[in-house]
């Protein structure tokens, strides 16, 4: 009886999500400016009601007897249970003004952001941040103090990452990311070596009209099995993922210059859409339903974008729609796109870096965004700090370029600190389930190559999309691959690609 | 401090009829089919927290103590504390089950209703609306019961007209009526008579593509005041005009081989978002800073429409704009353009009816709502009284054409019973207004001739905008023109552009 009147109120907080998540990919791809206050409060009231209903003390009263009577339920329930039991405590750890405070603060740093990024104005921006990390690192301290015991967590900073990667320890994190840190550098110069012996990849020589970047858009994705019944694909100024399983909403953004990170931009963020529809419907509008934390959704868009999207043979594949769209500049040969999709170069931009690259940026960030949680460094260390980390991880210099050193993701101005470390377990993992896919599917890259994708969807669907949270993240990986994190195969991936000769096609 | 607890619970309410209203305009204009039902949850939840909060207990323990100290406040807040009370009584009329009964019974019947009018068939409608209509009088009847004597309801019906009409009475509707029934089919006859001995208007010779009407409409917005730093504009099946006061969200639909209409559903549709734009921001999120009811919303609609967008002058400074996006066509003389706007004839379909006959086709449905919830007819009469109707007021036939008939309109299977004689009370107002506004802005027609049409809102924001729900409406109209509804007006605009000289330009 108390686990019905659980599951009837996390009904609710799906409708209210449903809510948020429609109104916040408004806010990001329609809504016109002078929107945004009224966005921002009707935004922050659904956070507050959402916060109510969990700190509710009745509901704590029926989640004890729920507890108490968890060992008559089936296992589905037990884990469903699991999630709320999780839910309600992470609600219980932060008072309601905190919340209504950080999303207020949120959206504010966030909008502004829209704006100071492009005009390069840390100055402007650094207040803003600061009232956002001071408010998180509130939340970090509460959260820790409050589940400490039951979770283990050792530092504040780690009481975030839990959040957006539940069961994710740093006792995990920093060994695989100090083994990133200590190899990737040297990795990175064999393969710039090895690829400066080449000719650079070709850009197209005209530009490519924004609709029909669109319009190959569409196809890849309906290649890779998005239904345009239950979602969308529009235009933002940062690609994204959002919406609901069953009506997910796509972006992207088109540039007529360069084309080819568009292409990939749709093929990751497809990844992510068919995660969230594949979750299972029996459980739909239930937390045992909603998908893993961001390491896995990442390992999806991850698995779409590295293991399907830059591999020889999707691309190989994709070339003649690609040219059937965009004409028959050499730029758009086989051997040409796969050399501009394996091109490695250390650049400012975490989202156009290339898969070796990556994990550097996101170490960087990691190491600023833990040490501002933790206390050691402010926001005003930040440009000081990125600098140093850029000029160590990848040799380049970005002094008073803020726009494009530590103003050039979302993350921070919209709260999101603590995130960063899923891109790279994500990928980490991606590469894992591919090397487990291999020995179902021997012919993957027959598949990849025909685009007949359905073996590989209904593998992922198995493994891991229709499982929800059904499992615990190490017991996911296990079941899906044999073991937990490994990040071998991730290096393996690397060498194989790039200093292997998958390049000879 | 009671009073305060309200407005605060109103706050809330005001959030989620913002994520309502949003999310109502996304699944109208964004989005796809397959999100319908999870749509569908939200919404419903949405609307069933709305509920819980107006019903509980303490709520009207608050609101009872509030009205005891109601003399200590500003006349603001006991304006807005009397329309708190009038939402949560209205609210705490009708127990949850027959609210969740209409709402199941008005969605199968809308849902049926969409293949049913295309198929003409009424025998399968009917029992279906008959089980709408019992349960709306039902409501009607415990809606009149419980705010029978604080509101000297009458009848059943006009307990539903009070939802969408605050404050209109059938004592003031009945005789208005009676003098259009009695007016209107003369008047109508000698203005087709007159209209049949000229030429019918001119259609243009191509179609016209989409994307440059789309460019008019943004442009004749613009004219209009229309700020799209607050609104949007998108592409409907059918024009409407929703979201928030701060944002806007308007939509058309445009017809390549009739543009005509498409434009001045754009001029209809601005008029209602000016109104909803121009309420007082100081009382944003409170209910005396709403809207009123739907008879001065379409009072604002229809004086865009009726008395600005259809005139001559208006049609003569806008006919050089059409010429610009839309080519040199004769039918875009300004001549031609102004015997289409105000081409007067009978026929079967309410939405495309002219300002003559658009009443007669309101009246023959209020007549029939009326008595079906007074219990004097029943629906299995509909279609026979129907006929009746549209014979007398129209001279029509419409026996067993159904969808051209008592099907055509969406509001009765959707349960908007008591909403009709709203447009017509509109259409009054409007002409009402305008013969006040002449009082203060003698060259009105001068301002709209050189689109300098800043006095002319500003009139209505101070008049009527940015009042709210301040006052009564009787009070409203009676501050604004100095009298309370009067049709002499709209008759006499009916006798000055259709049997007067403003034909001649």
């Amino acid at each position: 009886m108390s686990y019905e009147i659980l599951e009837k109120t996390f009904y609710r907080l799906a409708q209210l999500d449903h809510a948020g998540a429609m109104l916040g990919w408004d806010q990001a791809v329609m809504m016109p400016p002078g929107g945004n206050e009224s966005r921002g409060r009707a935004l922050a009231e659904l956070q507050v009601m959402t916060t109510e209903i969990l700190q509710d003390p009745a509901l704590q009263d029926h989640m004890q007897r729920a507890l108490a009577d968890a060992a008559s339920l089936p296992p589905w329930q037990q884990a469903n249970l699991r999630e709320m039991v999780n839910d309600i405590k992470s609600a219980n750890a932060i008072p309601k003004e905190l919340v209504e405070a950080t999303v207020l603060a949120t959206n504010e740093c966030e909008h502004a952001w829209r704006s100071l990024r492009p005009a390069n104005d840390w100055p402007t921006f650094e207040p803003m941040l600061t009232k956002v990390v001071d408010l998180t690192r509130e939340t970090a301290q509460l959260r820790r103090a409050a589940l400490a015991d039951e979770k283990g967590l050792v530092s504040d900073y780690e009481a975030l990452v839990d959040i957006y990667d539940p069961g994710t320890r740093l006792a995990v994190i920093d060994p695989v990311f100090d083994r990133l840190k200590a190899e990737l550098p040297t990795l990175l110069q064999e393969i710039t070596a090895r690829q400066s012996r080449a000719p650079a990849p070709l850009q197209p020589q005209t530009s490519i009209d924004k609709h029909r970047q669109i319009a190959l858009a569409r196809e890849l994705m309906s290649i890779l099995g998005f239904d345009f019944d239950r979602g969308r694909l529009d235009e933002t100024a940062h690609p994204f993922s959002g919406g609901v399983s069953d009506d997910s909403r796509v972006t992207s953004r088109y540039d007529e210059s360069n084309v080819f990170e568009g292409i990939m931009a749709i093929v990751h963020e497809t990844g992510h859409s068919r995660y969230e529809s594949g979750l299972n419907p029996v459980w739909r509008y239930k937390p045992v339903g909603g998908s893993m934390g961001m390491g896995v959704h990442e390992s999806q868009s991850l698995f779409f974008e590295m293991q399907i999207g830059r591999s020889r043979p999707f691309v190989d594949a994709i070339a003649p729609i690609i040219r059937r769209y965009f004409g028959s500049d050499p730029a758009f040969s086989p051997d040409n796109l796969y050399a501009s999709y394996t091109r490695v170069a250390p650049g400012l931009i975490r989202v156009n870096a290339d898969e070796v690259t990556y994990p550097l940026h996101v170490i960087a960030r990691y190491e600023i965004e833990r040490d501002l949680i933790n206390g050691d460094v402010t926001v005003a260390d930040i440009p000081e700090l990125w600098n140093a980390a850029m000029s160590r991880y990848l040799g380049l210099d970005t002094r008073d370029n803020h726009q494009d050193g530590a103003m050039q993701d979302i993350h921070w101005p919209s709260g999101a600190i603590g995130y960063f470390p899923s891109y790279t377990l994500g990928a980490i993992n991606a590469a894992q389930l591919y090397r487990a896919m291999l020995r179902d599917i021997p012919d993957v890259n027959g598949c990849i190559g025909n685009l007949t994708l359905t073996p590989i969807f209904e593998w992922l669907s198995e493994r891991v999309w229709r499982h929800g949270r059904l499992y615990s993240y190490d017991e996911l990986m296990t079941r899906a691959t044999g073991e937990t994190l490994n990040a071998d195969h991730f290096l393996n991936h690397l060498q194989a690609r790039y200093l292997g000769n998958e390049t000879s096609g």
